[in-house]
């Protein structure tokens, strides 16, 4: 028995419904997911499927809760309370602790401040508490010399950021985020989830592998104190599971702006719709040269905490290089370990989102993206 | 029926008269092909093949076209005219737009300007014209941060080092190539092709392929915004045929530095041997230590325009990291897409050009010069 | 007839054993070696097998002697007789030529100076002794911008940290490690062996390799002046042998600081339980600030010699990122062409000495660290 699509697609997107339709018959029974996606401020596609699902069903999106909090961070660039060139101690005196003291505010979003985590770990509230992390990593010494290299910033890079957010402007990253972003743009897209809405969080199902995946190794046979442990909390007394994590009610609640938020595809898509263009009535949330300048590659090539290349704008992915080779250069967005992806490809004026129930293997973006962005691309370069 | 080779060697490279022999069998019964090399200032190889050709007839020799225009940038930096860690705008100052004010003259030659096209692409005219070019370049802005890393500027390094020149000099970098390099050392190689030589020109022929290679993709499945296309202008409204781009008599004639140089094979290895030794009776045109410097690597790691290992000096490919790494460190040359392959080994003193008419699969440096440059190598060490 | 295995491994390291035992199993009855390890000051294994052979034997261990060299360095740093970000030139003027005039000690120990080598190459005479290898390397071009790529100083990196050392403190690198380093820590890790110890030196046997290695290619097909070749001194008028150069009584009893050094695993993993912690009663080398600054990564990516993907500290291997990634981040260590291993895994506590007489297949660490490491890692954890 097949499963049931729901939604509608635009005149001229007929071919991403049916590859849709294609990836949810090659899943499990149980399988529930939401794609949205935008061109040049109008949404063309918006489908859903699952038992129990609809268009706003919020699931956690981990590390595509980046994307907001750098939104964030953009917009107070683009207005001149942050400048990308100064001193990280500029806005945070603290943060010089350890040898961190030349690093800038460019570099630091760049991954390149080598604050990863912390020697001893985080506990799951620890991690839930963006101000909290950022007190440790000030007096963490960094693992690589600041600059100079760059990983993955898995969870903390929000918390960094979001640290300057608050030295510089008074109020937290969430806030401004709120007040500036989600509420009046409407967005589905929650750095803290409030109550009344916590009934629509579907809580995240752990990955089921076959076989096969089971025997092969998700991820490097790294250990409890290697960087990728640091950067994902392996190294502390209780490690965290990253998967199930937007399931803890504090994290939720919270909404950490590493891997904190909770989202739906049409509020992903619609985040980044707001950002590069007109969206229902209102102004484009950042202007192209901001826009530009946030996608503009800064970090290239060996990325010590994921142990492969990566290409990173100032803290989005370069998910061109990284995930999509046909988008645009410039396309910035970020992926969530359960398998969401989201990004804006401002050539093509294409805003897109995808969140999943179940965590997809092997971890990061899911594979099926490479199939629903390719359509959505086509039929957009078509339309 | 095998095809005639041409030409001589000289006693001690009778093997690479066998090699260019075996090479040429393996094609198509309408190759056309000339190898020629130097050792030492002296001429060791001249080979030749191909209905029709001789070891006058001139090739389009795309990319090979910046080893001309990099040898005059080579010669005013030698002499003080143009100083390499000088910021571009020192001597060009439209060039600060968009953040591209901190960018030096090496960092641009060492392909880190982050400027490989614009957002619009070029028409084929506009490509014709380096002052056209630098002049949309100017206001473009780069792909990457400047200096931070680097990228094959695959139409247009010609260009941005042409403009540089011009506003040191006054006069364009053909001009200054043709009175002080090509002239003077009677060189088979033109950037702007005069008329009454046009007739030893030989059209470019498109790369046929077997079934296989046609099934295989030649490129990765970039976009029409990918960094790949905006840096070989496929992203205009008409994208360029880079193949056949020397077959536009506009293009010729002009000879527009990035890739718009027509030569044979006597005239690119002769080229290199002038650059760095005597050569009939003339003074070498670089000092030892300009060679050096030119050659020595300036960027390295992942090249975000073609997604893949490279390395450069100021300009010219590092040959030995990039095709042959059995030549000597220091070695500086460069391919071209349709086949061609040209550089010079200041260690055992080669000098090596090799063109083809038919463009070769896959693009870049033709397989058969690996073949090809070991021969000559191998001889020229025990000559 | 299986060889025997001797001496202890402390309780909960049994594991240990049987692996060493396999992995001598499988070796030719001729098979000769020593592994050691210490957790937290405490030795807790120490075997050894070979006819002939006891936990006293002394091995040539090539590049691991750079592991000692280094060690004095980060003393000299520690007390403040040598700052990192000091130009070289601030303790070796005539440095400043061919351009390395910026170099900073920091980049010169993170294989960042670019002088690998010479043009002409070194006799071995030469190499025995760094001081002359020192003065050579003054004068010469370095092969890349200093400071801009990197590349493995192999047979240098020693001769280079050496004459800062010299000219810092007026004494040689060798006689400063004999004296606060080897001395009063009683190691068995030489630089430069006396005379009455050279009977306990086991000359180094010279690689077997199979049928199927004989066809392979054990390095890249590089040339005699590629940059490999200029590291491993290949290209010199009688090139290195490597790895018999311990066998040459010049060498040994010099102790050159790149790879002249003679040592037992028992030295070897001592030197790095001294450095990181109480051993024996005797106060730690190093203090964990400096041990986190050498084992902080410095260079990460392409090296230029290797050509492939490293990662460096302080001249330190960054052990973790290039062999043993089930290690903590900052382990830091060295290992040897022959095939010996050795580091110190500040996490876990863990001091890693290993050697063997024949040359390992296919050069570098040998693959059964792969194996040892693991067994030993495991035990350390869980004891």
């Amino acid at each position: 028995m097949t499963q049931e699509i729901h939604g509608t697609v635009a005149d001229g997107f007929e071919a991403v419904r049916e590859e849709f339709a294609a990836v949810v018959a090659a899943e499990p029974p149980d399988h529930e997911s939401q794609l949205c996606a935008y061109v040049h401020g109008r949404r063309v596609v918006d489908l859903w499927t699952g038992d129990g699902a609809d268009a706003c069903s919020l699931y956690g999106v981990h590390s595509a809760t980046k994307g907001a909090a750098l939104l964030v961070v953009a917009l107070l660039v683009q207005e001149g309370t942050l400048e990308l060139d100064r001193r990280v101690t500029y806005y945070w005196p603290e943060f010089a602790a350890e040898g961190k003291g030349g690093l800038t505010l460019r570099e630091l979003l760049a991954h390149r401040a080598g604050v990863i985590g912390t020697d001893t770990g985080f506990t799951t509230a620890e991690l839930a508490d963006d101000r909290v992390v950022a007190e440790r990593l000030a007096d963490q010494r960094p693992y690589w010399r600041p600059g100079t290299a760059f990983g993955y910033h898995a969870l903390v890079l929000g918390a960094l950021a979001g640290e300057v957010v608050r030295r510089a402007t008074g109020r937290t990253l969430q806030e401004v985020y709120e007040e500036r972003v989600r509420s009046p743009h409407r967005l589905d897209v929650h750095l803290g989830l409030p109550a009344p809405l916590d009934h629509r969080f579907r809580p995240v199902r752990p990955m089921v592998r076959t076989p096969v995946q089971r025997v092969a190794p998700v991820s490097p046979p790294d250990g409890p104190h290697s960087l990728a442990a640091i950067a994902f909390n392996r190294n502390a007394a209780r490690p965290t599971d990253l998967a199930t994590l937007p399931n803890e009610p504090a994290v939720r609640s919270r909404g950490p702006a590493s891997v904190g938020g909770v989202a739906s595809a049409r509020g992903l898509a619609g985040l980044y719709a707001a950002a590069i263009g007109e969206r229902e009535g209102r102004a484009p949330l950042l202007k192209p040269d901001t826009v530009a300048e946030f996608g503009q590659f800064h970090s290239v090539g060996y990325d010590l905490v994921v142990r492969t290349h990566r290409s990173y704008g100032l803290g989005f992915q370069a998910t061109a290089d990284t995930w999509h080779p046909f988008l645009g250069a410039g396309a910035l967005g970020h992926s969530g370990a359960g398998g969401c992806q989201a990004f804006a490809d401002p050539f093509s004026g294409l805003a897109y989102g995808y969140t999943r129930r179940r965590c997809a293997y092997p971890g990061g973006a899911a594979p099926e993206n490479q199939r629903l962005v390719a359509a959505v691309h086509a039929s957009a370069l078509g339309s």
